[in-house]
């Protein structure tokens, strides 16, 4: 545990601060503009020339003097007008207040804050940002990894992952068996292990992945099932239509597996990795493990054409914080946690990289999604 | 949804179950010996040989029968003395209490099947339906009420709930002190919790949330905030500006609070019930506190004009499956639980409710967005 | 437990169904159209005029009728061109197979009831019960297949699952590459991935797992590695000195592997399997992959001695309900889950085997313990 | 994103650093005795004096020399015997190896690192040090208040939770209406919203919560049903007969509630900060409302009594990361995670204190006891 002791007070840089200014409550429970915020960590106010602590120190309240020279750490709705609080926003003593940092976790930058966490659902999502870099991306020549579990599948996204197959964004798509099972299941059957795009159980559902599987394994792969018409639509059929090269690894897990899975896990290491020294982005949505299988083989940065470097933006979707603070602790530092549904982030992610082609083309005839873009 | 038709009670099985008994309370706040507690379901007493459902329908409370022979379902607090107070606890009509059960859970089926559970992440999320459900609810005049937590306003879906405020579809918004302080922050700082919207910390934003409270409190309610300008747009403007009622309901948590909030838990369960006694739809976001309280006030059934009877829809949005489930093990069994973000689920909600709107109104001008709808 | 006997065939009702109807496989590796995709529930196929329970169950796989006349479950990558395999997809007997479902989920009663949902941290753990099967399958001679992921080692579990080991309660480890990684690095450098047993990052520990992998890969194996003192201790080293064997299976996400890791999927699932198919209680804990993939293998069911049949006991523990219901929604609906730490799982079950063990050891001497047992 | 030059390796500093040193591989997939493992960051060797990236970085894995002078990054299990691979473990040049950190996290020392998130399940919990806090706590007269939630009540760790109270580690409870409620249900009615202690739903359960609180009500405190014996063991029990303080605050989702309860929240804030101006320790499980509230009005820190200072060790137990990232993003960042179930925490807890306890005791007579705690 951290122990430490109080300031030294007697340090001269100290002597030259100004005493805390008060001013009185304008009213019952209303503190006056300008008063000092609170936080749990040890503070001083400087009062006739000396350094006082407050009693009963806490957060989200104010210091008020009272009329002995007692320093209180007070709630504003306890005050009673015309109590005299401490006014200020300085925390380093140059308006008579100060702030110890010692228990301030150092990274935030040595002050007390909120929402300091890294990966939260709390957080809001830019949208906006992610939207650009995929565009620029694909302007400079990018190649953009795009790695996903089969939550994406299951949760319907298929239309939203194939319109980005289809329009260029991706440079190569690395996922395991589940994914190509379900979407293809979803192609022939209309469902995902048996259940229905909103969501129902179908009688006898539970052989539809295996009939799915069986039909590509007869035709000996998936482009060949693409070809006979078996597989209609969805993610796997735009990889093969579009030439966009995909990367199917086994796991412990599969049925089947389908005939495109490499399945020695030696061997579909260095088939991914093939991709992930091409990579100059990456996005990781809804697997845990195909996301650290990437995040082991992916530098953290990406030189630009100019010489400099910069970080290699890698995007993380997961319905938790876990697996977001899971590919970080086994070192993928530079990852950006998005928390939220594969299906919503899918959904959304295309509408932006919609919104910003059409902005982008003069002329062009979408006045509706501009408006709507712009007043956001 | 499930909708089904009162029990027949002129079936003969009906006619030989007994009258039920009602004792006296035996002080104020204090139900007798031996009490029926009631659930959320339909419900009746047999009273002289009449089967006769109670008012204002909730769980986790006593049936009171009054002088004028009217039936009430009551809390135990707010009884007084002598109070006749319906006693037993079968709920098959053997002790002239009949609870109809076509709301609890049906199993699958006996079939084996894949993805069973009733709540998860890799369940596709149905935005279509939810968007016809809230415009058939404001066509007819329904009251959907709103339950949201602070994650909402953290996340930046204010825009997207302002919208529904202003459009209509909010006959209600029940929330706590955090959601009306950040979004107040948000209007007065452009940051919650001292977090700017696209995520940065800000230098002494720690303070941010009490000055935007002691502003409030200065001005004395919320409404003559936004009277003076101090509030210029959100939540609370819009419920203002839009003559929307709110609850704010206190917590041992809350800063300030602002001057609207009851803080009284009794007083502010019965401002609540005002507004759960005349819902016809629910719709929880980001919050296991409030959602949990509208439930336990919250019936399960909703009678529609024409006598027949139906689940009342009741959305419950949240990060993790666990708060659904909570929601659920608590009784609100009717629940259905869409797992994701709030910020992407309010965006996405809003997009599908506009398209629909977009595809009935017959000449008006948005090509773009109905062919947009009509491909999905 | 649910306990049941196998179907009456001997009913009037059975007498009329027809035979079931075999077709060749088209070619190796592929199913014939219409095949019977089989579950992890008791099946019976009626082959002349009798009802007969396949060899090996599991889910996902077809019914193979070998030219001995003797029904095998069999995966489709597994047959040879001409393999007879059953036909159909209804499970009530009308095409030759019956399913028993008797180990399918039923609804709760209808009857309102609170704390309805299967799997939540709110539930109590029956540490008791569990201790008792335990015993009970050691007693036996059962053969309990533990499934583990690295979580248990990060927390350190180590000592408690060598334990459980050496004392015989193990039949089998199924584990990925990590575990042994993990375990091996702390035996070696007492760290996971760098970090110490209490939880501190150690300078250049990201190297250390890498360390140990390769001292491993230059002993050959592991078993030689303990041979040669360089794994002293830990899961592994019980495996190796206690005979009790291991399958670990590769995965995408793998450093290393070290040598005994089976890197093609394939050859890894039927390793899984010849010990899934022995199991008679499975024990999964805190992995997602190596659960559903166990669980993908391991009948529901299992037979005992006396022709009675019983739910095969699976236990999963993980720290999120989402892992237990995904187990779930994959069909091992047996599966009962505790949502709570690998580390102190492991730690308290341990604790109620070794006072079971205590109270059945007439005189030995440990009243303590006795006495702590006792009042729980 | 952050961009950055590659190092100045003009610089003086660089010129004196030697260079990088390179042994053979002693079998195929082996790498050389003191290999260097690489991170995903920027790296450089130094060869005849020039500073040299490496092609085709990863982390986990080797730097390879070849024949034509190239340097690559290799997996060991792609190396043959004799391929030159660099020696070293130093990142900072001084063994002719140079690592660029700029991508680091500033918290964790500039170095690559596994691990290094806050909260996690995957650290390990080190209950030995909590133990020696609560007995410490205990033996100079602290002040520990422990906040619940009322999953620890569901998940059966009233008798645990009771021995604390009963042994002198709590100098207060602050715990809502729900806490008291199942745990009186559990003492009247042996379960906790109708369910057992082993997890079943019993008939007609949902009513008993009801019931409990109405005979606390009717009986007039929770004091006085102790003493009528009404309520007859558990954490409330605990508290009355030992006379360990309590506040019970209310909530918008209460029952009843007890009589006890405080349902102002404003009075009831004033009644728990009380106790947290006292604290000098806070245990905090199963609740994000209540830690969120304590948490707000408890300093970081305590004084000692020789005038140095502390962290005020704040323990918060979940069986989520979001709970404690919560209550850290409110502020409280000394609090120290510890991610698990409620009912293990307090059982493991306890044993390790029981033992810490007899460990003090010389010739107390519970050497088996000692033994086991000697032997981890």
């Amino acid at each position: 545990m951290t122990t430490f002791l109080p300031p030294n007070f007697s340090d001269p840089r100290f002597a030259s601060l100004p005493d805390a200014r008060f001013a009185p409550a304008p009213a019952d429970g209303v503190l006056p503009e300008g008063f000092f915020s609170t936080s749990n960590l040890p503070t001083f106010a400087k009062i006739k020339g000396k350094w006082t602590a407050p009693r009963d120190p806490r957060m989200d309240a104010g210091l008020l003097l009272d009329k002995d020279g007692v320093l209180w750490v007070r709630e504003g709705r306890r005050l009673r007008k015309g109590d005299m609080i401490a006014i200020g926003s300085a925390e380093d003593g140059t308006e008579g207040l100060f702030v110890q940092t010692e228990l301030v976790p150092h990274e935030v930058g040595a002050e007390f804050s909120f929402m300091t966490s890294e990966v939260s659902r709390e957080k809001p999502i830019d949208y906006s940002t992610m939207a650009r870099l995929l565009l620029e991306e694909r302007d400079r020549g990018g190649y953009p990894i795009w790695v996903t579990g089969p939550a994406l599948v299951h949760s319907r996204a298929r239309a939203d992952m194939s319109w980005f197959i289809a329009n260029g964004f991706v440079g190569a798509l690395l996922a395991g068996n589940a994914v190509a099972v379900h979407d293809i299941e979803a192609s022939v059957y209309g469902t995902t292990l048996g259940m229905t795009s909103t969501g129902e159980i179908t009688r006898g559902g539970h052989g539809a992945h295996m009939r799915a599987i069986n039909q590509v394994r007869a035709a000996g792969s998936i482009a060949s099932a693409v070809e006979r018409g078996i597989i209609k639509d969805g993610i796997m059929y735009s990889c093969v239509t579009c030439k966009v090269p995909f990367v199917l690894t086994g796991s412990i897990r599969d049925d089947g597996p389908l005939p495109d899975v490499i399945t020695d896990m030696l061997v579909a290491q260095d088939a991914m990795r093939q991709h992930t020294m091409k990579a100059t982005m990456a996005i990781m949505i809804a697997t845990a493990l195909h996301a650290i299988a990437t995040g082991n083989m992916l530098p953290a940065f990406t030189a630009l054409p100019d010489g400099t470097m910069r970080e290699l933006p890698t995007i993380c979707v997961d319905a938790s914080e876990f697996v977001v603070s899971k590919l970080k602790d086994r070192g993928t530092h530079q990852a950006f946690g998005v928390v939220t549904n594969a299906q919503d982030f899918m959904h959304i992610l295309r509408l932006y990289v919609e919104r910003e082609i059409a902005l982008r083309t003069p002329g062009a005839g979408t006045p509706v999604v501009r408006e709507a873009a712009a007043k956001r």
